[in-house]
Parts: C-alpha cells; sequence; structure tokens
C-alpha cells in the first residue's frame, strides 16, 4: 500500500502532546493496546520502548498495527475529532532514551529530565509509517 | 477468567466523559481499532453502534477486545493516567439510539438530542465484560 502523505493538519495533530493508543495483535490472535507518547521523525510516526515488551514482541512477529489519537475540536454533531492510523511498524534497535527525552519535553514539560535516571538501556524506536489516515476531523472529506 | 470488580476510581474514570479506544481484530488478523463514546451497565462497559460495523463485525467473530481510556492526573514520573481494561465483547441487538442518546448527555451536553434524525435503526449494543484492569493510574498496585 503506497505510504499516506501527512498534512499539516495531521502534522500537528500528531505532535502536540496528545496520546497514542497503538493497537497489535497477540500470539494468540487476541488484539493488544498500549497508551504511547507519540512524535514524528520526517513522515513516520514514532515511539519510544525501553525495555522489551508485549507490543516490541508482537511487531516483530506482526508489524500492522492502527494507532488512534484524539485530537481538538469536534465535527457537526459534537463527535470528537480524532486521527485513525493505520499502518505498518518496524523495529528500530537504539535512540529510546533520546527520543523520550525529546517527547517528555512535549508531554511532561520543558526542562523535565526523562528517563528519570541514570544510564537508561538502549531500548527500540518503533517507526510506523502511515497508509491510511482517517477517524473525525478536517483531515477526512 | 474471573470478571474484573471495578473500583469507584474505575467507575469514575470510565463514565465522566473520556473516549474509549477499542481494539478487536480484523478477519486477516490485522488489529482494529475505534473511538467510541462508553458507559455503564452494571459492571459491562457498553458501546453503542447504529449500523453495522467492522468492530461489530469483528465482535461476532472473535469477542476477544482491548480497550484504552485516558484518565485525569499523572503518575509520579509525568505519565498521563489511563485504563488499559481485557475483556470479552458481546453484541446485544437493539437499544443503540437510547444508550447513544444517555451518552451524548456526558459526550456532547445536557439536552442534546442523539441520533439527531428520526426513525434511527436500532443498531446494537456491544457490552464489554472487564476481565482483567491495567493501565497507569491508582488502579494499578
Amino acid at each position: 500500500m503506497a505510504n499516506a502523505a501527512l498534512s499539516d493538519q495531521v502534522r500537528r495533530a500528531l505532535t502536540d502532546g496528545h496520546l497514542g493508543h497503538l493497537a497489535t495483535v497477540n500470539p494468540d490472535g487476541s488484539p493488544q493496546a498500549s497508551v504511547v507518547w507519540i512524535g514524528l521523525d520526517g513522515d513516520d510516526i514514532v515511539v519510544g520502548h525501553l525495555m522489551g515488551g508485549r507490543k516490541v514482541i508482537n511487531i516483530a512477529r506482526d508489524p500492522r498495527v492502527t494507532l488512534t489519537v484524539e485530537a481538538e475540536g469536534t465535527n457537526p454533531v459534537g463527535m470528537r475529532n480524532h486521527l485513525h492510523v493505520t499502518g505498518t511498524a518496524r523495529l528500530v534497535p537504539g535512540g529510546a532514551p533520546e527520543l523520550l527525552q525529546r517527547l517528555a519535553e512535549v508531554y511532561v514539560g520543558p526542562g523535565v529530565r526523562f528517563p528519570p535516571f541514570d544510564d537508561p538501556p538502549p531500548g527500540h524506536v518503533i517507526r510506523i509509517t502511515p497508509e491510511r489516515i482517517g477517524g473525525v476531523g478536517p483531515w477526512v472529506d
């Protein structure tokens, strides 16, 4: 599937401090979800993960993910805007502390130190290439 | 699996107007997610759906769901509180307009009419029985 182009509105909604709800699938076929800090690197959505965890293991096995993100504003009948991103994820070893430090400035506040301890493990960066953008908001026709 | 007891704090977090991010699994094994209004009926989380839709079809085939809900407050390192509910869903025909009217008073505002048209279809109510409650917040040890 072709990658989705990210409009300026989508880029803002993905970087203004709203949380990402990242869904993957477990080995037994059940859904798995995590609430994560998100950022952009080029046209990829990036998520930092210090430790191995369920979503990292799931993505290594099956890279198909869905991400939902609440956004400012509502549609005419009062449903809150949100982004619905379908995409493919890949795991890049290392770089999680640096990414989390950058995202902490957005999600916690300027000047915060994150992770709040010395010598964090390098972890993984999950890079999500968006293939389809939907939801409710100005990014949907 | 035994049903999870819902503490007063969890009940409040599920009924104070935060959106639910409901994850199911598609027939091809990929994850599917929807942003939905949620309510409680007894110890079940309820979601109204006027039309057939992907999540209704998915739940009819595989009732395993995950629901994530943002909540007020943060933990000591500044991560926002949220509920992570693992559960089993079942579809109950009918009742969607009445449930959506009740939830619209929470999510849109008092006195709003929803759905905003005459003679809505009866739809389905998705009833989710929580089996495990996690996330970040006072509901996690």
